[in-house]
């Protein structure tokens, strides 16, 4: 018998483990008597304690029996040789393969090395203490009054009335709460809709920039990807492709990363082509309150006669990422799909968070951090509005009338440059991200997304002085 | 122009709504004025302060110009009769046709109407005031400390570490956080596994009796299910089907409903088959905690040589199913391939439930809630089952050693008869589930679930009073 402890766990773990091993592997027959705890103890080096705690754990688990103690024998387990280590690979699906097969991400989501002074990547979220202390108590709340059971799959009905009147009063979406689907975050809502409608090898329009783990979700359902180029008026719908498209992924309201603003003309476009294609539109409407002008366009759903719009949002940018809640507005011909794919998909949302989301949706404080929000968002965006400006001769600013980042472009530096220029920065303190990695189809020249919502205002001013002098050294 | 207001929303809405409908359908044409907003209201019979509030709102979403407030025009949208309705019914995947033939569910948890009085259907948690105020606590204390940013979609790894912990300790499964992957709950466990193994049309086999909702999610996924019987040893191997299978789903610990606990000869066999077969298996290790005796069986996973049972807990039995936490022990081979699809399926679980359940978890209040829960669950066991005894004429018991719940079975009672019993038992506020529809092999006479964890150990005795008379009355 070979016992090699395996050094994971605890001592009489190992011991356990390694015993089991020889006793599943057929090589300590059934009725075959263990050696002596103190001889064990002795022949490891180990105290006669763990060898005992081993024995007794193989005892509870019946493959040995012990009597009286001294005498410990190997079970019967139904013959020699009775598990065997595995010869072969087992082979995964198709799902599986294309996963294996995706690209790697780029994302500061995907990074969690060390953080730089001043973090200017793109998904820092918008935070503040007043925030955080009323959600403290809100959950604090609903712990004691939310229901403990199942929760109903579809949401807590008195969050989707709160995300009804919301959309209404906030958004110009006119819905019924029964038509609410609550989700964990718009990814969870792009996973249901392409299980919903997707079969392998169909089309499905994205646009081009592009958020990474939406193409990612999209292709490893197996979707075939058609990327769409964006201008400054949204998706450029002359180009979409006019065969039989399943699903369009669009960012109307602020396309990632680029922040434009889709136009009503193209919005009207948008909609006839899905007519003509027979195509579903994912309606992303990320990022949509921090608008500096007055109501945005209307959405895509609300300009929707034929009830092909999905209309979508989530919680992450107006209070924080790690909420994981989302909702998702079902055209009346999915909304049974969605709320089955959902119920089968993990039960339903967590029911404290969602009851705490509601109380803090209806009461006051929900608007007034709006408010307090957009008004932060507003004085950040100015300050790196302005400091950009100055750097004018070295880089062309994008669109910046809404989100929590905006894109500069350089006029002169090149890809090969970027790479340096970006080590520099950091080297200085300064977190930031390259607008490439976004496209599918590569941009002519290289650009920065630059986030404003993860470092105060006074953090932002010297941030921006630092990036000034990082461009002006090129 | 025709406005009709379909009375959803405020009145203001639905008149900017049905003014929009004949916009986009093109009854109202580009550069067309719209009535002054006092004809209107006067031809409606609504205030004119709610027409302005329409005009106003068509206005912000650009689809009326408005000049000086007394002449409003249509604005160009690029051509009459936009956007059209939809003319035919757009299709949905295989997966969404899957899911639309489903039979309907018949548990416990689909249900919403009035409680009973004495709810002894299954699903109903085991609570306590002191766990929800520890609860409430943790996650009040979790809200400060917990990152808001986006979470490690694998999950928080002090909870993984917790959980790690727990396993070796109490359910002598030993494994490094490292391959823990968070998610909501073994529904989510069992998609995830479904996604990362499943083709459509491949084999996989489900123990009957069974839990609906699995069997609902592996048939959406296209699986060609065998229901494999089980008897008192669990899950009848010999009868398991020798062809290439890709997945097993169990439930070794406490079969689902039976309560059959897997003995060890079984499992060694279920392993067997497994190699024989090329299989994986998915170990269920539902509702363990409450056992009568001393540590149950070795788990599947601590017994496979070759990585090829995927071990999965939740904290719905032991906390309250309302959490939606769990977690898989991931195999090697299949690690990296569980955690991508867990990331695109949602991008991790919420980060403010894992930190409370981390520190609740490393506190001894767990250990103290779980020894106060077994402890109350073994004094409502007895209850049940005394009472239960005294019925042995009319009734069998089915096994008892662990969980919240048991099955007894009619001796003499015939399915024809079963509704009337059940209707009455719920005439006297007894909510009782029968056992047959968790079965895809009808059993050959009617048999009861009883749930004990939803009542008090009071309500338990009179209820159980009520249910003798009900039996003894038939």
């Amino acid at each position: 018998m070979q016992l090699i402890l395996d050094k994971q766990g605890t001592l009489y773990e190992q011991i356990a483990r390694s015993l089991k091993l020889n006793i599943l592997g057929g090589r300590l027959v059934a009725g075959s008597r263990l050696p002596s705890t103190r001889t064990l103890a002795i022949a490891l080096g180990v105290s006669r304690k763990s060898v005992i705690e081993a024995y007794e754990l193989l005892s509870a688990e019946q493959l040995v029996s012990a009597r009286g103690g001294s005498c410990t024998r190997v079970a019967d387990i139904g013959g020699a040789a009775a598990v065997s280590k595995r010869s072969r690979v087992l082979s995964v699906s198709r799902y599986a393969t294309r996963l294996r097969k995706l690209p790697p991400l780029q994302l500061a989501i995907a990074r969690l090395d060390t953080r730089p002074k001043y973090n200017l990547q793109y998904g820092e979220p918008l935070l503040n203490r007043a925030l955080l202390n009323s959600w403290r108590r809100k959950l604090a709340a609903a712990a004691l009054r939310a229901a403990s059971t199942y929760p109903d799959a579809a949401g807590f009905v008195p969050l989707r009335r709160a995300i009804a009147d919301y959309l209404s009063r906030r958004r110009g979406v006119i819905c019924h709460a029964s038509d609410i689907l609550i989700v964990g975050g718009t990814q969870q809502a792009l996973t249901l809709v392409a299980r919903v409608l997707l079969n392998e090898q169909e089309h499905v329009v994205v646009e081009d920039p592009h958020y990474q783990l939406a193409m990612h979700s999209l292709l490893t359902h197996g979707a075939r990807i058609t990327s769409v180029r964006t201008d400054s008026e949204g998706i450029v719908v002359a180009e979409m492709p006019s065969r039989a498209t399943r699903l369009a992924y669009v960012t109307p309201s602020h396309q990632f990363p680029s922040g434009v603003i889709m136009t009503l003309e193209r919005r009207i476009e948008l909609l006839k082509w899905a007519a003509r294609a027979d195509s579903w539109i994912f309606e992303d409407d990320y990022d949509s309150e921090f608008h500096s002008g007055d109501r945005p366009v209307a959405s895509l759903r609300s300009l929707d006669l034929s009830e092909r719009v999905i209309y979508v949002g989530s919680l992450s940018k107006t209070l924080f990422p790690s909420l994981r809640l989302g909702y998702i507005v079902c055209p009346k011909g999915l909304r049974d799909d969605l709320f089955k794919a959902k119920q089968l998909d993990d039960l339903g949302s967590p029911a404290i968070e969602q009851a705490a989301l509601a109380t803090f949706m209806q009461s006051r404080q929900f608007d007034n951090h709006l408010r307090i929000s957009l008004k932060e968002i507003l004085i950040r965006r100015r300050t790196v509005v302005e400091s950009l400006e100055r750097l004018e001769p070295h880089i062309e600013i994008g669109p910046h009338q809404g989100g929590m980042h905006l894109v500069i472009w350089f006029r002169q530096l090149r890809f090969s440059q970027l790479d340096r220029f970006l080590k520099h920065a950091r080297s200085v303190g300064l977190g930031l991200d390259p607008i490439h990695p976004y496209y599918r189809v590569k941009p002519s020249r290289p650009g920065l997304i630059i986030g404003y919502a993860g470092v105060s205002n006074a953090q932002l001013k010297t941030a921006m002085d630092l990036l000034a002098r990082c461009v002006e050294a090129i």
